[in-house]
């Protein structure tokens, strides 16, 4: 009997030939070469030999340590890449060429994909943000008067993105609870997670030029999963009047893994009925292609199913937060990020926040490792997602993984 | 009579060799080969030039497109570097050499002189906070209660940073005032300045490491103006619950010139005595060097002087600033960015923002070119500064200037 080839996949392998997201990894024998690779059941293609065993014309964008020159090559190259990259690894003419250059994907180091440029959070789900607003601001409304007109975000720490599997330090810094007479200091005692999806621009615009909703899929090149680790207590003593700063600037986790919108197509799904009519810029209710995705979040605490977010929920889209993000005529550059905001849906087990599903450590959560109302140290954080792909097929989103550390001395 | 040095300076000059800024320059015969300059009177000395003339070692920090790798050298290399140019401008053994490597000032274009890294901006200045607080929530205290326990900041967008002399797109967006029953969309209509300084980042630091107080010098390589572009009633709309977006991003000024910190040491000044005691890690009164530094501003809009912002009053330092920025293990990256905040003193006219000045409109300045409560399209906003340099001298601060053009369509 032949040894089975790596391209023939088990039905319904969340990485077959329909998904083919790209990262950027190294091998034990060569740690310093990093290079664009493509992930395809349980391995990982090297794509840039690819294309020059294949004489390809994309080995000047494959053949590179980041995936930034792919991001900058624009939406034509993105859909050119994937079209060649869909026949290497369907087509058997390309096998004999094509399984040499297939590395296991466990065997691999893989790195941050992207040098990231800026990095902006939002805060588009109305499930997490009226949970928030509850716990955080009881005697107010629980959404502000802006919410529902326009997608707030605000910048978040660039330098301090890092790729899934990246050990995440317990941060320290100053709190004060309402009995504290006085601030104090020390490690983080409410460290929490945030399940997100982000999104990383392609094609840069232009400064003082504002980018339309219809334009959104010539900026934007993927999306991947995101863990904005926030540490509630920092956060809760520094965010008035400026917004989050220290609390969430320590470490966010993204995915090795990004998936270009293209693998998404079918996985669109209008986003929940707006309260308020929008202003022209955010109105989306004409646009062709329905802005929302229907992507299943699963989110793990040291293995255990602790909430399923589901993305379709989201009240503001990835088009509109792109449109707000820059219609005052902020540029976008290549390598740009934009997180979605905590991912709620309206029952308990949908919470994207241990603030949410703990409400702020009130009702603690039972795991087989103990109790929890934040995260405790050892503790390790794993989302996963999937969406609908063609032909009932399943796209799966590559994890983002994390564990906590303790507070250095 | 021998035609004049421009290495002859008159007496008192800002740029003198006790000064030395370093920008990145090209010239009109060469608008592509960007290279670092190094300031001296009213000319810009090539700085790569010269050390290959001079067959320096420091050529290859020098000959390149930006400041970033100079300031990637560390301080023993900025300290060496500044050392030999001081040699070369002042030593008449090198005149011959050095001369034909000046460019007029006026000649030459000027760019942004790194890449920027992250931004993030403080919100130091006592006097401006108050101000703001007293604007914008009448009803409540002032100063936020953990104003006087932490430098309060947040990041802002890197990708907006841009070089003095740059034109600024007047911002579009959402406002709301409190007598509209919906949000309206247009140009900003209270579209303002922020006098600040600005610091630069060279030795990065590792991920998960606090930068303690005394070691700030070690990882800020210099100190420059920067104008804070502000859109207030795109700002008031928007900033609750996460802070500043929209209303800053469109655009942040810096001066082309970064001037190192050695040229600031006779300008060091302690900053006002504290109200309330800090936590250890902020705690400066120990530190050998006072953590303040006597720079006086000027802002002009159209050529008349509307405030003279005195940067030795403000409350947090920029080392208290840097050790903020990290306490909670946040990396340091070559390139970042950190703006002081507002720099406000307790007088009128020591104000350094329209906001204040005018108290939000309610009080227009009288300008030559008229009436004013905020920026009208065609108003072109300078920031010039000095500070003690050696032995009785002035240390200039580059310019910021830039001109507001009329919103795009």
């Amino acid at each position: 009997m032949p040894e089975q080839s790596p391209l023939d996949l088990a039905e319904g392998d969340l990485f077959g030939p329909h998904n083919l997201p790209y990262g950027v990894f190294s091998t034990a024998d060569e740690p310093e070469r990093r290079r664009v690779g493509v992930r395809i059941g349980g391995h990982v293609l090297d794509a840039g030999a690819a294309a020059l065993t294949l004489g390809s014309p994309y080995a000047a964008l494959l053949a590179r340590p980041t995936l930034n020159p792919l991001l900058a090559a624009g939406r034509t190259a993105w859909r050119d890449v994937r079209r060649a990259l869909t026949a290497w690894v369907t087509s058997p003419a390309h096998r004999a060429d094509i399984e040499p250059l297939l590395h296991p994907v466990t065997a691999v180091t893989l790195h941050l994909p992207y040098e990231v440029a800026d990095y902006v959070d939002f805060y588009a789900s109305e499930h997490h943000a009226t949970n928030v607003g509850r716990i955080f601001r009881p005697d107010g409304d629980a959404l502000t008067p802006n919410w529902k007109h326009l997608p707030i975000g605000y910048h978040g720490r660039a330098g301090t993105v890092v790729v899934s599997g990246t050990d995440v330090v317990r941060p320290s810094g100053q709190r004060k609870a309402p009995t504290d007479p006085a601030p104090v200091f020390g490690p983080s005692v409410k460290l929490d997670i945030e399940a997100e999806v982000g999104f990383v621009v392609g094609t840069p615009s232009t400064h003082g030029t504002p980018v339309p909703l219809a334009d959104y899929r010539e900026h934007v090149f993927g999306l991947f999963l995101l863990n904005d680790w926030s540490a509630r207590d920092i956060q809760a003593w520094e965010y008035v009047p400026l917004g989050p700063f220290l609390g969430k600037s320590f470490a966010t986790s993204v995915s090795a893994w990004v998936t270009p919108l293209e693998a998404l197509d079918a996985a669109h799904t209008a986003p929940p009925a707006r309260d308020f009519p929008l202003l022209p810029y955010l109105d989306d209710s004409d646009e062709e292609e329905p802005g929302g995705y229907d992507i299943r979040i699963e989110v793990r605490i040291n293995g255990e199913v602790v909430s399923a977010p589901p993305f379709a929920t989201m009240y503001w889209t990835a088009a509109q937060q792109l449109a707000q993000m820059t219609v005052n005529g902020a540029s976008l550059r290549t390598g740009d990020l934009f997180g979605s905001g905590t991912v709620s849906g309206p029952e308990v087990n949908q919470r994207g926040s241990l603030l949410e599903l703990t409400w702020n450590g009130r009702d603690p959560i039972e795991l087989a490792t103990g109790k929890r109302t934040f995260l405790e140290d050892g503790d390790e954080v794993t989302m996963t997602a999937w969406a609908p792909g063609p032909h009932g097929t399943r796209v799966g989103l590559g994890e983002v993984t994390g564990r906590i550390v303790p507070a250095s001395e």
